[in-house]
This record gives structure tokens, sequence and C-alpha cells, in this order.
């Protein structure tokens, strides 16, 4: 459990194996970077798995993956569990106007982020719809800049436990230090 | 020009377009959302740059798209021409130690994202290396986080010219206007 208290776990849905190795990978990626504790991904896609794995061997975690998971059967059993679920949605209310009630409520959060159509009853179990300004872009970014919000900048303080490797923020070029 | 006076260009180097398309568009339409005049991409990538228009079109712009782009050819004409260059990289210095030194630089801004593996030169030719932490992630959330601190969080209150459609935020569903 970080310094907020309360677990975050991101659900990735509508993933498709054939187009969306790269971005659901960066939505994984993002997830840890930015402080989420895990990422759920709907579809079984073992590449994605593996390519984030290997990413939690290097640079640290504690962060977990796990493939072909039921969306809705999860999300039902997250809120029966006292859980909230926030779907990220170009449609839905904006950051500025939600994140200080969400990121004060204690409990659990599960982020969900959709590819291109997302399936009407997201919007209804969804305790917060919730838009990072109300023009298409990205979920890979949309949810980059609601963990940033909620975390209060985690993402420049971020520490992984057992990292092999380590960046030393530099003006010109790359210092990576091994740590093991 | 909008309201911070200065052009932002977005230049995205490394696009493979037999895997980067969905990745690469991203990158355009954040560039786009978050307040950029404009997007590169390296390579000739005519359906990356169709998808990218037809958001422009429904959703209005200006917002301007160009492929084949030689991207070191283009940093030294920018630079020769007045403007600054700004790379994102996870070995960079990090955002909160910078921002505010080239936010407040008059100078015409173009921000370099590359995908796996960036040459050498380009942090050197680079007058910022910028980091979103020292984590590997993502580029779109890289340009995303810079774009939204740069701009002062003009993707929530971004104004469109000539767009067909907006959304109306909305707590639970999609509510969207036909303007034309």
């Amino acid at each position: 459990m970080k310094e907020w208290g309360y677990k975050i776990l991101v659900l990735r849905i509508g993933h498709r194996p054939e187009r969306d190795k790269r971005v659901t990978t960066h939505v994984g990626l993002v997830a840890r970077a930015f402080g989420a504790d895990g990422v759920l991904i709907d579809a079984d896609d073992e590449s994605v798995m593996k390519s984030l794995l290997k990413v939690v061997e290097s640079w640290g975690g504690p962060f977990t993956v796990k493939v072909g998971v039921n969306p809705i059967s999860f999300i039902k059993m997250w809120k029966e569990g006292g859980g909230e679920v926030i779907h990220l949605t170009m449609y839905g209310l904006n950051l500025p106007d939600v994140i200080d009630e969400i990121r004060s409520s204690p409990k659990d959060k599960l982020i969900v982020v959709g590819a291109e159509k997302v399936p009407w009853k997201y919007y209804l179990l969804a305790d917060w719809n919730v838009a990072i300004g109300n023009q298409p872009h990205s979920e890979v970014a949309a949810l980059a800049v609601f963990l940033k919000e909620l975390t209060r900048d985690w993402v420049f303080r971020a520490q992984f436990k057992d990292a092999k490797l380590k960046v030393c923020p530099s003006p010109k070029g790359k210092k990576v230090i091994r740590l093991i």
C-alpha cells in the first residue's frame, strides 16, 4: 500500500491482441510508473503480460499483471467488496470538477480504460465517468493525467522495490545505474 | 497562435508503419487535444495522417499533420529559425525542475517524442531533455503530461474552430451536440 492508503488497479477493456498490443502495453507501463498496484486485461494476451513483467523484473515493483479477466464480473465483485470504479472517457465530467472528491474517498479504486467503443453498461456501472478534456485523444494519456492528479505527482518521487536499474536524471544523454 | 504566444509542434520520430500506427495516432490526437498546433511524423504513413485529419474534420482545428518529414533536417531548420527543441525521454531532467523555465521562454517549441530507441544525436540536438519520471512508460503519456503543464491545463478549456461535434460533460452516458 502506497502513501495514499488505498489500492489502485487499472482494468483495460476491449483489448484486441491483433492490434492493441502496443497501446495496452503502454497502459500497463503508465499504470505502474504513475502509482497503480497492477493492471488487469480483459483478453488473454501472454505477450503483453510478458512485456510488462520484464519491466517489473528490471525496474522493480510490486506491480501485478493479470490477463483473461472477465471485466463485468470483476467490476461487480470489486463494488461488492467496497471498492469504487472510475471510468475514464471523453464524455465524462472533467477531472478538475471531481478529483478532490475521488482523491479523498478512502475506497479502493478500479480505473477502467477502454479501447475504441466502450459498451453502455460500463458507463452505468462506474461510480465516476471522468474526462481529461472532452476531445478524442488517448486512454494512455487519460490514465497518466488521472493518476498523476490522484496521487499528487507520485510519478516524480516514485520508488520501486527490487529494481535492478535506476536512472540518474541527466541534461544530455543516458545515465543508468545497475543496482544488483 | 494560442494564449501562450508561441507555436508548439510535436515531432514523432522512429515511426514504423507496420507496428506504430495506433501509438503514433495517439501521439497526434494528444498533441491536438492538449494544445499543440500540429504534428510531424518522420515516416510517410498516409493512414495515420487520414485518421488524424478525420478527427480535425469532426472536432475542429486548426491542427496540421505532416508525414514523411526528415527529422534531423527539420530540427536543424527549427533551431536556425530561432525555435527551441524539447526531447521527452525517461533519461532527462524531471519536469518540475525545468518546466517554469521552458514555459516562460518566448521561443517556438518543437517537442520530440521517440519510439523505442532514440539515436544519441537527438539528445545532443535538443535544448532540453525532459523526463516525466525516470521509469519506462509511454511517449503518449509523456506528451500529455508535458503539454498539460506547459499550457497550464489548456486541455480543460480547449476551444477548436469549425468543430462539427461537441461533448457536453455528463456523469453517466454520452451527450454530443452536432454544431453544423
